[in-house]
C-alpha cells in the first residue's frame, strides 16, 4: 500500500503549520487527496480505495481540532465512498476522487465571493450595517452590496482584545465604504440606528450556534432585542460535525498578555486574574440567516449542510472508517 | 439684598471647576446655603428669604448641566420654603436652613456607606458579581459584602475606551477580594457563571432609566436573558429632575483620541469616522432596584425620590422661584 510522498509533505507541513488559515488548510487537504488519486498506482479498485482511505487517515491526525480540514477529507472521501459502495471500478472511482477535490478546491476558493453575492441581495440602499472582528465572508457580503451601488455605511466595533476591528474599518474604507468605528460596549447605544447585522463565524455547530469572536453574541443578542437582522457569513466548511457526536466546541482560553501588556501585568495583585476567552457562542435563536456558498440558510439546516456536503449519516463513521 | 462673599467664592470655584466630582459639588452648595443662612444680617424673614433665593440661583447658574448641584440646592430650598409658607419667623427659617444644608452634606457623605450597608443585604455568600466602570457607590457594595465575611468573587469588565474597570480591579483586589478581569465583549459569555450583577449610575431619569457609562445598558440586558440581577448604586442627587419635565439627558459625544491615540488615528483614512459615546441608557426593565442611601426602590419609584427628595411637584418651579 502506497501513500505518496507529496501526500505526506502536505501532511506535514499542516501539522507543523506551514499551512495556516481554515481555508487553505481544508484546500492543501483535498490537493493532496486529488494527487493521491492522480499518481496512485494501484491496481485493483479495493487497493485504490485503500490507499485513499490511509491517505485521509493521515491528513486527520495532522490537527485534531480544526474543523476545515476534516470536512475536506469528507467532501471528498463521502463521495469517493459512495461510488466505492456502488461498484465503480478503478478508473470511475480515480475519476469521481479527482472530480471532489478539484470541487471542493474550486467551491472553496469561490465561496467567499459566492457568499457576497449571496448576502449582498439582503442588503438594501440606504442600511446601515453593524460588523464585529474581521472575516472575509462578511466583508465580501459588504463589499459586494457596495459595489452593486448600494449606499451602505458599517459601524465596526473595534474587537478587545485584539483590534481586529482597525483591520476591519481599513479594508472596508479602502472599497470606498463610510465606516463608523466605535467601541464594542457601544453596540447597543448603535443598534437602535442599525438596519442589518453582518457578521462571520469561526465554526457553526449541528443545532445552528455560532462560534465566533468573543462578543458576537451581545451584539446578536442586542439585534434580536431591536428587531434586527443578524446573518453570519460562513463557509460550509466552518460547519461543526462532531458536534453532531454530542462533542462541545473548545473555546480556546488565550494568554492574559493580550489584554494586558506583560510588563503592566507584572505589576499587578495576584487575587486580580485575566481571562481571555477567544470566542463566544451565539444561540441559534438570534441567528437570522447563515450566508454560505450554497446558499442562505436558517441556523436550524446546519444539520443539512452537515448532512449533505460531509456524507454525515446520523448514524456515524468517517468515510475512511470501515 | 446681601448675598454673601463666601457664597460668591463658592460660586466661582463651582464655575471654573475648582470644585469638581458630582458629591462634592452637590455638598459645596448646600454648604453655601448654609453660610448664607448662618451669616445673613436679614431683619425681616422675606428679607432672608429673598437672600436665600439670590444665592441659590448664583449657584444654579454655575453649572447648567450638573444633576447633584441643583439637587443639592432644591433640598435645603424645598424645605426651606415649606418652612417659610407656612410661617415660620425669621430664627426657625434660619434654623430649617441650616440644618437642611447639614442634612445634605451629612446624608451625602454617608451615602456611599449608607448604599453599601443596605446593598450588602442582598449579596450572598458565594456570590460572583459582575460589575463595569469605576462606581463609589457599586463598590462599596461589594467591599461591605466582603467585610461581613461573604466570600464573593468579582468579574470587572475593562471598560473601554478609558479602562475604568483597572481602577476597579486593583481597588476591590486591595481589600482582598478575588476579581477576574475581562474585556467588555466577555460580559455575556460570562453571566452564566454570574449571580448579581453591581453597577453605578451617572444619573436616572424620572421614569427609573440608568445613564451610566458605555456598555452597561448591554450588561443589564444580558443580565436580563440570564435572570441575573442587575442593582444600580446610586446617591439620590443621581437623579435628574429636569426629565421630568421631559429633558432628555444628553449623552455626552468624547474625543475620538479617548478610543483611538492620535498619532494613530492621523495615519487612518478619511472616510473612517470614530464615535466616542460617553454613556448609555438602560431602560428600567432591565433594572431590578436601585440602591440608594435612602433605601432600595424600583426603577419605577425614581419619581417618588425627586418628589420626596427635592420637593419636586407634578406642576414644577424651583424652590428659590416665586
Ligand atoms: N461549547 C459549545 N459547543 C457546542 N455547542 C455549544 C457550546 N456552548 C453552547 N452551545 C450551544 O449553543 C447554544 C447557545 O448556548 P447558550 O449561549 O448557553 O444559550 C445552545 O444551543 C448550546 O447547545
Ligand atoms: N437621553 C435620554 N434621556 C432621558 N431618558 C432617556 C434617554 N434616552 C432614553 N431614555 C429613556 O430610557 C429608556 C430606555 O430607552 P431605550 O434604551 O431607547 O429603550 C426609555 O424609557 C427612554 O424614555
Amino acid at each position: 500500500m502506497a501513500v505518496l510522498r507529496e501526500v505526506l509533505e502536505i501532511a506535514e507541513k499542516i501539522k507543523n503549520m506551514e499551512i495556516r488559515g481554515a481555508g487553505k488548510i481544508a484546500r492543501s487537504a483535498a490537493y493532496a487527496l486529488q494527487i493521491q488519486a492522480e499518481k496512485s498506482k494501484a491496481k485493483s479498485v479495493d487497493e485504490f480505495w485503500e490507499e485513499m482511505k490511509q491517505a485521509a487517515k493521515i491528513l486527520y491526525e495532522t490537527r485534531p481540532t480544526a474543523v476545515s480540514l476534516p470536512n475536506a477529507l469528507r467532501y471528498v472521501m463521502h463521495r469517493g465512498k459512495i461510488a466505492y459502495q456502488s461498484g465503480a471500478d478503478l478508473e470511475q472511482l480515480r475519476y469521481v476522487v479527482i472530480t471532489a477535490a478539484k470541487e471542493f478546491i474550486h467551491n472553496s476558493e469561490k465561496a467567499v465571493e459566492r457568499i457576497g453575492e449571496i448576502g449582498a441581495k439582503r442588503i438594501e440602499d440606504g442600511d446601515i450595517i453593524m460588523t464585529h472582528c474581521h472575516s472575509k465572508a462578511a466583508i465580501s457580503v459588504m463589499k459586494t452590496a457596495w459595489e452593486q451601488g448600494k449606499d451602505i455605511k458599517v459601524i465596526v466595533t473595534e474587537t478587545r482584545p485584539k483590534w481586529q476591528g482597525k483591520i476591519t474599518a481599513k479594508e472596508l474604507a479602502s472599497y470606498g465604504i463610510p465606516v463608523i468605528y466605535v467601541v464594542d460596549s457601544a453596540a447597543r447605544h448603535y443598534m437602535k440606528m442599525t438596519d442589518k447585522v453582518v457578521m462571520g463565524a469561526d465554526s457553526i455547530t449541528v443545532n445552528g450556534a455560532v462560534i465566533n469572536k468573543i462578543g458576537t453574541a451581545l451584539i446578536a443578542l442586542t439585534a434580536k432585542e431591536h428587531r434586527v437582522w443578524t446573518m453570519i457569513a460562513a463557509e460550509t466548511y466552518k460547519f461543526h460535525p462532531e458536534t453532531m457526536l454530542g462533542q462541545l466546541v473548545e473555546i480556546e482560553m488565550r494568554d492574559p498578555t493580550e489584554v494586558i501588556p506583560e510588563e503592566e501585568l507584572k505589576t499587578w495583585p495576584e487575587n486580580i486574574t485575566v481571562w481571555n476567552p477567544a470566542f463566544d457562542v451565539t444561540p441559534p435563536e438570534y441567528v437570522d440567516v447563515i450566508i454560505t456558498e450554497r446558499g442562505v440558510i436558517p441556523p436550524s439546516a446546519a444539520i443539512d449542510i452537515l448532512r449533505e456536503e460531509f456524507g454525515w449519516a446520523l448514524k456515524y463513521r468517517e468515510p475512511w472508517e470501515d
